[in-house]
């Protein structure tokens, strides 16, 4: 009944390369008990320039839904299929997170949803704000300072 | 009767060690006269990253409130309570920060209220708005190449 | 009928030298293809500081245009007439770009028109916020102690 | 007729002694032709982080008015008495700033009125709220790994 609250970690992969732009990796794990989560069955979902873009502009009574596919372009393409919604509570105090990941050949079905406060959400669209810029490169590109400072003499 | 305008401190024991986030520290002084505090009398509040987001996303008519105890699992547990509320003033003009520190062993009951207008509050806003990510050491996740810099050979 | 996406460059010819400001360079492509671009045909159009703060500040149902002559004050003034339209989609999801190249002595007009959703439209507000002090130089003015650490000894 | 458009310098005087806060300083020279100002008759004004706070915060039907001294608590203290208040344009399409400066003794009261458009004051807000952190100093706070890439062995 209590939720798992999402804790982020960052892949900053496009960074020196701009054409890879980064992305902002979510990870959801089951709650097995009070702030204990099941870190085996976790579930990552890496949210794109422009989904971060989504979720930073949503207004309070909207909602999106991303779909990912991790095999895309591989032969193992169609078999996972992960979906993200978020969705306004019904009393506005937030946002849920729903995750649902399908795997077609294993016919498992694992689901996972988390409630997000208004406050929690104003953390992450800040730190989403934040990391925008950075993952299209754009301080590389304006800051060209920055790389004379890593490597002085 | 006249407020005691909070001074910022800033804990940024989170930065290095990602799962214990920053946070920012509130300092309350009881006012003794035009411009003097009484900085024996001081308060401290941490706020946490969700508060810190609670906070940044207030309307202009919401308030919010924060329990602490000081010494949460010890020993010491429940001896201390701080509460802090952060409500509209009734004219539009801002926010009322109220703290009250009750101790119950020593039988005090601390209380300092402070006007907070508009333009303070965008001051505050704006700092904790440009300190979430900081809090979370996203700063550190996604600029890699200051790592780069802070050890040259 | 799919969209070319704006791609961005950026030119920061102007954060040493305060008095020209930086601008935000766009990509213009037509599409000729899935995912294809004609990169013979792009088109440059180079935003100001003040072109970047209107669409940081374009209501949802708002437009903006600009017009540009890359000529200008030198003999070909008024040869190429540039022109970039942002208008709302009257669905409201989002924004439609126009871009018009007339170039009156090769008696040519390019056209492109990209559609760019909302979501596309918050990391583009989000990239051109953060962009914006950068343009300006005021992130040099206010943190000087990045020339101490450019020069070590 | 034509505006003399703000430009804009910074005094980050307060950035390393954290108790003086920076100052945003607004320059503003009268228009004495197209594009050529009275650098002779320039007149300053530098906004506290308050002020600042007040302008990034301001709606859009909403008007603010600073008092400043120059010479506040020295032996001239209130012979020169500068305001600045800023008004909505009537027709919502930006806002008006209007400077005076009134010297008691010399008999003068120097009156400098200038537009400024919504996309121009988007770029004064979003520089503005950049600047706002690093008057109050929290860049150095909360970045303490700047202070150690400044200082290689």
């Amino acid at each position: 009944m209590y939720p798992v609250p999402p804790t982020f970690n960052k892949m900053d992969s496009g960074a020196s390369v701009v054409d890879r732009k980064g992305t902002v990796m979510l990870k959801f794990m089951p709650s097995i008990g009070p702030r204990k989560y099941d870190s085996e069955r976790k579930q990552l979902f890496a949210l794109s320039a422009n989904e971060v873009g989504c979720l930073v502009s949503l207004g309070s009574d909207e909602s999106c839904e991303f779909f990912h596919d991790p095999s895309l372009k591989s032969s193992l393409e169609g078999q996972v299929k992960k979906t993200l919604a978020i969705t306004p509570l019904t009393d506005g105090s937030g946002y849920m997170f729903h995750l649902s990941v399908m795997n077609s050949q294993l016919k498992t079905n694992e689901r996972v949803s988390i409630p997000v406060t208004k406050a929690e959400f104003a953390v992450i669209r800040s730190a989403f704000t934040f990391a925008l810029p950075h993952l299209l490169g754009w301080d590389r590109m304006i800051l060209p300072q920055f790389e004379g400072s890593s490597s002085p003499a």
